[in-house]
C-alpha cells in the first residue's frame, strides 16, 4: 500500500500528464479518476475538487522545482561535486542544469504550468503567483550576484543590459523546451542544458566584462 | 464598405483575441460571432467552420511573420536602413528584431501559435507545420551564415554548440515573451529586442569565435 503522499503525489502526475493533452477546461472529474485508476469519491479523499487538484499540481511543481534548486546552489557553492570554483558563474550554472533537467524530464508538468498559468482563481492563484516570482526571483539574485562580481565597465561607459529582461530571457530558453525538446531524441539533456548555459552565460557576461 | 481580405483579417483577429482569452477549444462559433460583430451565418462566408477559422488564423500569422522577416532580411543584407555592414550578423539581427517586434505587437496571435499547436488535425495541422518549419529553416540558415564566416576554430580544439538547439533556444527567448512581456511597461520593444539580440548573438558568436 502506498502512503497518503505518495498517492496524492501519483494523482497529481496523471493529473499533469490529462491536463497536458486535453487542456484545464476540457478535463472532467472523471476524465482525472480513469487516468489515475482512482473512484471519484477517492479522489476527493485527496483534493477538494479540480481547480484544488490544479492548485496543487501547481504548488507541488513550483515546490520541488524550488528545493531542488536551492539544494543545487548551495552545492555548486561549496564547490560542487565536481570541485568548481564555487563563484557566482557555478551557482547560476547549477540553477540552470537544475531547471532544464527538472523540466526536460517533466514535460507535462511544464506545459500545465505555462498553458494553466491564469486558470486558477482568487486566493490559490495569488499563492502559486507568489510561488513563482520566488523562483524567479532566486535566479535574479543569482544573476544579479554576477553582475556584482563582474568588473566595472571600463570609463563607465556602454549600456548595460536590463538584468530582469535577461532573466525572463533564460527562463524563455528553457522553458521553450516543452515544445520542441524529445528527451529519447538525439540530443541528451546535459547537452541541452550545457547549450543554453554556454548560450546565456556567454551572452551575458560579454555585456557585463566588456561593456 | 471593408472588401474581403479586410473583413477577413478583422474575424481571425477577433478570432485569435478569443481563443487567446478561452482556448480554442471552450470557444464556440456563437462566441466568434459575438466578438467580430458578424452573424454566424456572415461568418461561414469566409471561414468553413471553426478548425478551418484556426487554420486560417495560423497560416495568416506564419505567412506574415515570414514575409516580413524576409523583407527585414533582404534590406539588412543590402546594408539597410542604417547602412549597416550587411554580413550575417546583420541579417540574423534583422531577423531577431522582426520577430520580436511582430509578436510584440501581437500577442493573442502568439499565444495561440502556441498553445493551439496541436489543435488542428490532417491537412491542415500538416500545412501549418510546413509553414512553420520553413519560417524557421529560415532563421536556422542565418545562423549557419553565423557559424561559416566564422574562423575556423583554433586547432580544431574546442565543441561547437549544436546549431539546431541553438535555434530553438533563439526562439525560446523570443516567444516565452508573451508570457511576461507589457508593451506598456517600461521596457520599449526595441530595447526587448536589443538585449535579445546581443544576448544570443554574443552567446552564440563567443562560441563559434573563441571555441
Amino acid at each position: 500500500m502506498m502512503d497518503f503522499d505518495s498517492r496524492r503525489e501519483a494523482l497529481l502526475a496523471a493529473a499533469a500528464s490529462v491536463f497536458a493533452a486535453r487542456g484545464y477546461h476540457r478535463t472532467s472529474m472523471r476524465d482525472l479518476a480513469r487516468a489515475s485508476g482512482m473512484s471519484l469519491a477517492g479522489m476527493y479523499y485527496y483534493v477538494a475538487g479540480k481547480e484544488d487538484l490544479l492548485y496543487q499540481l501547481q504548488r507541488s511543481a513550483f515546490e520541488r522545482v524550488r528545493r531542488g534548486a536551492e539544494e543545487a546552489v548551495a552545492a555548486a557553492g561549496r564547490g560542487g561535486v565536481g570541485g568548481g570554483e564555487g563563484g557566482p558563474e557555478e551557482r547560476l550554472r547549477a540553477f540552470i542544469l537544475h531547471h532544464v533537467t527538472f523540466f526536460a524530464t517533466h514535460r507535462d508538468e511544464m506545459k500545465v504550468l505555462s498553458h494553466e498559468a491564469e486558470s486558477l482563481t482568487g486566493a490559490r492563484l495569488e499563492e502559486v503567483r507568489e510561488l513563482k516570482k520566488a523562483y524567479v526571483g532566486l535566479c535574479d539574485a543569482l544573476v544579479a550576484e554576477l553582475d556584482a562580481a563582474a568588473e566595472a565597465p571600463a570609463g563607465g561607459g556602454g549600456t548595460r543590459l536590463n538584468r530582469h529582461v535577461a532573466v525572463y530571457t533564460l527562463f524563455g530558453m528553457m522553458n521553450w523546451i516543452y515544445t520542441w525538446y524529445d528527451p529519447a531524441g538525439p540530443v541528451g539533456i546535459a547537452e541541452l542544458a550545457e547549450t543554453i548555459c554556454r548560450l546565456f552565460l556567454n551572452g551575458y557576461a560579454a555585456e557585463v566584462h566588456v561593456r
